[in-house]
């Protein structure tokens, strides 16, 4: 059973977590806009991080492999405005410099620090205006709202929750399909939890539910050099009733965390780039769970398919081919398609389906697409958004 | 050396094709349309092909690989307006009925008719249609130029062109990044030589040719399930002087053929749909031609770098991202980008190259990228176009 999320949670629900933005100049001015924040735990924490895996890797998350070697850390700041990736050396030393004014603030060593960047590839940070804004920043049990909207680019809202487990709570937030000059589309993830967890578990279970949630996400075919997931929980050292694998509390975490993560990447996709409606791919009968992520990834990233939905033309040749490409296996004659709960296609051949109809059903907010290649026991969902001239021209501005 | 390649030239150019067209009335009627086109051989040849990888494969590629068990054909008829793909067992028996209409008229076996058929997927094919237009045709040795505007769908122009190579010509012509509904990007071409040339060899020479040519051609990443190279030469049975890969002729060949698919592929994405220019990535340095190629492929599909290219942003930080995400080996030190001919990255560190006048050499019709991994002897060059509003508007529409 999914547990019940509350979409007005946030990064500070759990008890324990204090956080904070402002306005610090990175980005040009904008009513009501933000540009860093720090999100710090009053307990030391273990951490369990996902990164991305594009080779050139941001100097955030270089840091962050650094400071997370014995993994723990007690705080994390972040910036928008500008990402710090490709920078080279000076680039290294911007990050670490940033890490090392929080931990100044906090009184906590430099190591304990995380850090994140989100904005344009190829740019310094301005640092005199970053050491400026860490002082400005005033820290808060409920500041967990000012810190979502401080990791924005061009999201248009704020993207967070938190949900219930046993005795505890587990919060998050998140920042992506968005730039401040059009550019990298960057995902920021950051979940807290008082819970205590054995760290081996912690990364083993964020892995997993990242696999079936923020991995499954696509605005574009674009991996960011920042991706970054950070998932803090008390650290269990002297706490009675650590969360493990045999803990009671197992399961129920489990599927907290996987809610949690699932709702952050929906909220990811709901909000691409552009977008005027969301997409849902399921394949089912895949011969492995592989080949059925594959197709459902490659379903929310076609070009054509995902003009088509934004067209609301319920062109299903463009379905099938991209089935056809994907390299899943199986036999053409146990492939069924289905559009918006309609079935178009089955044993080999169009159906007689109503155009009119799946077209205004594909008008919604939420096109969902059913893929079957009845070859096995491989399922998989991923999300995305249609493509729209709007995103081109989102995209197609001048950096400079 | 590149042998002169004559733009005007086309499939009849060699002597002992010929070729004619009509308007079927398998599109909606407009000024000038043809869909119907049928290239045809004075005497028998043999005949290499390359077709999609796409597993759903359109029944034409599926006839042709049956008519083709011989590697000799004489013949080829193409419609425009429907791609007979994903129609089941009638599917197969109208492409079939296809190749029987102008085996008779021509006098020929059934077997020695090759068949294409581009559009809209899903639909099946107006056989009355087409046996009415199919006797309505008429062949003549200058017809090339009316067969390859037959087989267009949106393609804004006729790609085609001829090269001499010794006492013998190639000609050739195709289609693509262009629908009649706004569906799938076929790529069609046919080509044609009078020298006699041996089957396997022929076939090897295609193979190599189409690699660096038309494979590494991209407008979106939308396979087809009909993509179609033919290579007619004249059958070599009986001949003297049949060129194989000892021939004096055979390096001269080799150029010619390259040439010619590399002209047809480059027209493919000068015409791409709803582009204003195109692009060409280049890169240099790779582990292994494989990691270049793939590489290359990625920057010309890539969203964010074709949104910027529309843009004239010469926003850099989007190529160094692919770069990251294609899986190639480098070390990032090693790594140089090149926009338009200005280094943007080097070092590791961004270069202080003059944005405006990289921005201005951007809105030219050719936009070069230039990619150095500095790690092994690996090189490959793609092709490709900007994303436009006018993409996203022509693949929108309403199907029926």
């Amino acid at each position: 059973m999914t547990p019940k999320l509350d979409p007005a949670g946030n990064v500070t629900t759990a008890p324990g977590f204090r956080a904070g933005g402002t306005f610090a100049g990175i980005k040009t001015a904008g009513e009501g806009k933000l540009d860093l924040g720090i999100l710090a735990a009053d307990f030391p924490c273990v951490v369990a991080a996902t990164f991305t895996q594009n080779r050139f890797r941001s100097a955030a998350v270089e840091v962050n492999v650094e400071h997370l070697a014995d993994a723990r850390a007690r705080a994390v700041v972040v910036n928008s405005g500008c990402a710090n990736s490709s920078t080279g050396e000076r680039g290294m030393a911007d990050a670490r410099e940033m890490a090392a004014l929080v931990a100044a603030k906090l009184g906590i060593a430099s190591t304990e620090v995380l850090v994140g960047s989100t904005g344009v590839i190829g740019q310094y940070l301005p640092m005199d205006k970053i050491a400026a804004g860490v002082s400005a920043i005033s820290l808060a049990h409920d500041g967990g709202s000012v810190f979502s909207r401080a990791i924005m680019t061009t999201d248009t809202r704020p993207k967070h929750g938190a949900v219930r487990f046993g005795p505890y709570t587990l919060g998050g937030c998140c920042k992506g399909a968005a730039m401040i000059h059009p550019n990298m589309a960057t995902m920021l993830a950051y979940l807290t939890t008082d819970a205590p967890v054995e760290p081996g578990f912690l990364r083993a279970e964020l892995r997993a539910a990242v696999d079936r949630s923020f991995n499954m996400v696509a605005i574009d075919t674009d991996t960011s050099p920042s991706d970054t997931v950070l998932l803090f929980a008390r650290d269990p050292a002297g706490q009675p009733g650590a969360l493990d694998a045999k803990s009671p509390l197992a399961a129920e975490f489990r599927a907290a965390l996987q809610a949690m993560c699932t709702h952050l990447a929906r909220e990811i996709a709901r909000d691409g780039e552009g977008s005027t409606r969301m997409m849902e791919a399921t394949v089912t009968g895949a011969a492995s769970e592989a080949e059925a992520r594959n197709l459902a990834r490659l379903l929310t990233t076609s070009y054509l398919l995902k003009s088509a939905v934004h067209g609301a033309d319920p062109n299903w040749g463009r379905i099938s081919a991209v089935i056809g490409r994907s390299g899943a296996a199986f036999d053409e004659a146990d492939v069924t398609i289905d559009l918006c709960g309609a079935r178009v296609f089955e044993r080999s051949r169009p159906t007689d389906f109503d155009p009119a109809a799946v077209s205004a059903a594909m008008r919604a907010e939420l096109v969902p697409i059913a893929v079957s290649l009845g070859n096995g026991p491989g399922t998989a969902t991923a999300w995305g958004c249609d493509l729209t001239p709007e995103y081109v021209h989102l995209n197609a501005d001048y950096t400079t």
